[in-house]
């Protein structure tokens, strides 16, 4: 026990010593770069802080092959930067208004702002991935992973925002949305960390079912935490998915597994009217830990996270490899 | 003058076969693609017809080089994506209604389909160019300039929404938002055309001065015709940019040239008021017209078409270069 803390706080330093060399390169991809319209709102982002997940994941897969994890910060930066589009453009879309605990970009700025910072992320990600790897014997399968990446996760937002107007969703169809939404990306992480230290075949497979699990993990959990998180820490609304009509997982679940009664009631309204009111909010959530909902999530979860690291197992014994076992970890337990 | 009428018929054909070719990477680019709330967006904005005036330039700078123009359709349609990307994204934040004179998509379907097939068709149009040059000796090159192209773009499209917050718009600095927002892309065109087909610094100079003309020659050209064009052949509204509030060519123009009475007022009020309404569109052209600024702007574009032309001069007389010329030719008396 001892040791896994002592384990546990090394690995913090290490992650915190990563953040700084990808925090590096955010602030250089775009340094200097005018008109202020397009690069403030890029700066605000950047700054807004984050886990830095995805590049820790591209870091510790590239040393997990054997190459030094912080000759993989740039490539890393680019899956962040293309992760922040993502979300500047998510969020005009869902209409949010907080992201980490301040106003989005279309909210603190303007719609037009927001749409064209977030392209401009997207050619600043691949001029950064392009300096990063065009020396690189993978780099052009880098970059096609990366492009169909940056598809996929637009597939995956697509079926999303299908989801609102569909009024049964499949498990089966939520986990395939979840998978290009959210596991791709995290997928592509890990993918590209590899390539760019040339795994083979075996290597990338094995990160490729690791990265899956923990991204399903991941979105799932992220469906928990916007109904019980601790609002001012997640830096998000609660239950803003179901404000906003959302199929997340819960109301997947609860769709196929109450069929009479006021709560198949409760769930056809939702459906119906496309979310619930803030003052429907508690009942929803009372609704789902009377029929176990939340505990079928957060065992769901569970299951992910430890399919996730039993793929590791066919990677090399070595200090990346500890690493995304611990990420895993610290997912399993995370509350932002 | 026989000659050349000819010589504009087959121009015609031969264009009109590269543009069957570019139709066909376009409509395969995104084949069997789902979700439809993606992709059925994009084949409104492919199947919307248009000149395909940049694949035709990337076609014929490569054949200008000395290899085979079709050959570079594939890397032209690339660019041509690229573009109906930005569209689809401008429409958005210009609020226009009316594009190729139909609804343009955010109006079709709504805000967030834009975004999102806009976003998608950008990973569209990497997929395609790299699965083209891949195996280009210059492929990385390629995929640089395509890339600090698509940040250039949003750069000046920024500017152009900046321009409509800042009261005095210098003529050097309208020509420096154009070439960022209209030429930039139009040069990459020509260059992604030259480099495919290997060319040297002095054939890529050459080019690059030749689509730079021949790209503020159209944005101005584009201007003129938001003024005087024929509404159904347009396929916008007349005098859009006006509503809009735009600096155009002739609001920057104007405001340099006329410093009294009633017709200063007129500007300053467009300026105060950010654009005028639709009953006024007709006050604005004769008040254009007596200052001489259209036939100003004509004449501009004249200048530039000539510049355009005098560039090719340094490269191989051949069937390519001779396309170039005739697409300048072409642009000086287009009407749409």
């Amino acid at each position: 026990m001892e040791q896994r803390i002592m384990q546990s706080a090394a690995f913090d330093e290490k992650c915190s010593m990563y953040r700084q060399r990808i925090n590096e390169f955010l602030e250089q991809s775009h340094k200097g770069g005018v008109p202020g319209v397009l690069y403030t709102p890029m700066d605000y982002i950047f700054s807004a802080g984050g886990k830095r997940l995805r590049p820790i994941i591209t870091m510790l897969a590239c040393e997990s092959i054997g190459k030094s994890g912080i000759a993989a910060a740039g490539c890393g930066a680019a899956l962040e930067i293309l992760h922040n589009f993502t979300l500047v453009h998510d969020d005009i879309m869902d209409k949010s208004p907080l992201r980490r605990g301040r106003e989005t970009v279309h909210i603190k700025w303007d719609e037009a702002s927001a749409i064209l910072s977030g392209d401009a992320m997207m050619g600043i990600a691949y001029r950064l991935l392009i300096n990063e790897v065009k020396d690189s014997p993978r780099g052009m399968e880098i970059l096609s992973r990366f492009t169909q990446g940056l598809i996929d996760v637009c597939e995956g937002q697509a079926r999303d925002l299908e989801f609102q107007q569909t009024p049964i969703v499949s498990m089966d169809e939520y986990i395939s949305m979840i998978e290009m939404k959210t596991a791709r990306l995290i997928e592509l992480s890990a993918i590209i960390g590899a390539l760019y230290a040339d795994a083979n075949n075996e290597q990338i497979k094995a990160l490729l079912s690791y990265a899956y699990h923990l991204g399903i993990a991941f979105q799932i959990q992220d469906d928990v935490l916007d109904l019980l998180a601790d609002n001012k820490e997640f830096g998000k609304v609660i239950g803003q998915d179901l404000l906003e009509g959302k199929k997340s997982y819960f109301i997947v679940r609860a769709n196929e597994c109450i069929k009479d009664g006021v709560d198949a009631e409760f769930i056809h309204q939702y459906i119906e009217k496309k979310g619930i009111t803030r003052e429907q909010i508690p009942l929803a959530i009372a609704m789902f830990k009377k029929h176990g909902i939340i505990d079928d999530a957060v065992q769901t979860v569970q299951s992910h996270i430890h399919a996730a690291q039993a793929a590791l197992s066919l990677l090399p014994q070595n200090e990346g490899t500890v690493g995304l076992e611990m990420i895993a970890d610290k997912m399993a337990v995370r509350t932002v």
